[in-house]
């Protein structure tokens, strides 16, 4: 069976609350998770779209909501150093490190060193020593090989590509699942019990517009 | 104990969806439900921000996510006959009409025919039919009573103004809770175990950016 690939980007705490939940998922439905690190910012860019951070309001809320559904999953949540950050080196370490365990490993460490408590992941130091304690040495140069930066690129670009507008977005059997509230439709679909057939799509997909913003 | 200010507009499934389960969750907690209908294009507009319809491949995606919702809620859920609609008709009708089972009832029944398999809330002779099997007469001319368009604007600058950047929001004691995903937070709110507290919130609410989007 296919994995789950996971696109995410350290820079959204809902994808720290929906790595906490992903393994078990895919583990109770015979399935591996592919982590795809991308960058958010680049997924705006190009719909032109604001980010939940973007509009004060929503910021407060989203920081807010933030918490609240980090108590109901019972997983530790902390304000990073700053928000938002530059999430590059820890997008281009993950993608470099690729043995599966380290990566995992790696991965847990840079969401918990921005969202749990820790230092945040900008500083190359604070990285390589954290990337060191999983067993990833070299953290710096590897993450700034022309070939990984690359990787991150078409990453995101294939993401885009694939219909992902936001992270987190779990991609499987050409579905995609997007946010932390998404994640019991993808259990029910993974279960087989998804409600969206075919001939119901058909009936959303060609819904006519009677009227855009500027009429109104 | 204030009522749940429901804000919302009948463009949107979400609120639909909200306002199949806020009756019982404010009768669950004491508390009644104050319906604002308001125009959702006129938030995006004042934040320059696009809504889920207006990003192509988000558009599919949330279609699939009201079918899935309403699959779990059991709530019936057919597409209107076009997307997006002018809902003013709706939306100022809603405002005419004050008395609370009488409003409830109108509600219904605009939703119904926008989401629930009827024939939608733009013609006029339709809604006027409509209004009428609630006992609203004179729909049509009630609807557009120059303080019932202007009521409906102020609403809705109104729920700006109170930091509503989305449809459905339920505004309450100071809080807003958005979409249909935030109803399980707005119950724990109501029964005094929401984890947001003034402290945590001062935590979160003085972050420094550290990096804006036109800086990666």
């Amino acid at each position: 069976m296919a994995p789950l690939r996971f696109c995410f980007d350290y820079i959204s705490p809902y994808a720290y609350l929906a790595w906490h939940r992903i393994h078990g998922l895919a583990e109770c439905h015979g399935r591996t998770v592919q982590p795809v690190p991308i960058l958010f910012a680049a997924l705006l860019n190009h719909h032109g779209h604001k980010g939940p951070a973007e509009i004060p309001s929503k910021r407060v809320y989203v920081f807010k909501d933030v918490v609240r559904t980090a108590a109901v999953q019972g997983v530790p949540l902390q304000p990073p150093p700053s928000h938002p950050f530059n999430p590059l080196l820890a997008l281009r370490l993950t993608t470099a490190v690729t043995e599966p365990v380290q990566q995992r490993a790696l991965i847990d460490a840079l969401f918990h060193a921005t969202w749990g408590g820790g230092d945040g992941v900008t500083d190359p130091d604070a990285v390589a020593a954290l990337a060191e304690e999983v067993g990833v040495s070299d953290a710096v140069a590897r993450a700034t090989d022309p070939a990984v930066k690359e990787a991150v690129k078409q990453a995101t670009a294939d993401a885009l590509a694939a219909g992902v507008f936001g992270v987190p977005t779990v991609l499987v059997d050409g579905e995609l699942f997007w946010g932390v509230d998404s994640l019991d439709h993808l259990e029910r679909f993974l279960a087989g019990r998804d409600p969206v057939t075919p001939e119901l799509l058909d009936q959303w997909a060609d819904l006519p517009a009677s009227a855009g913003r500027s009429a109104r």
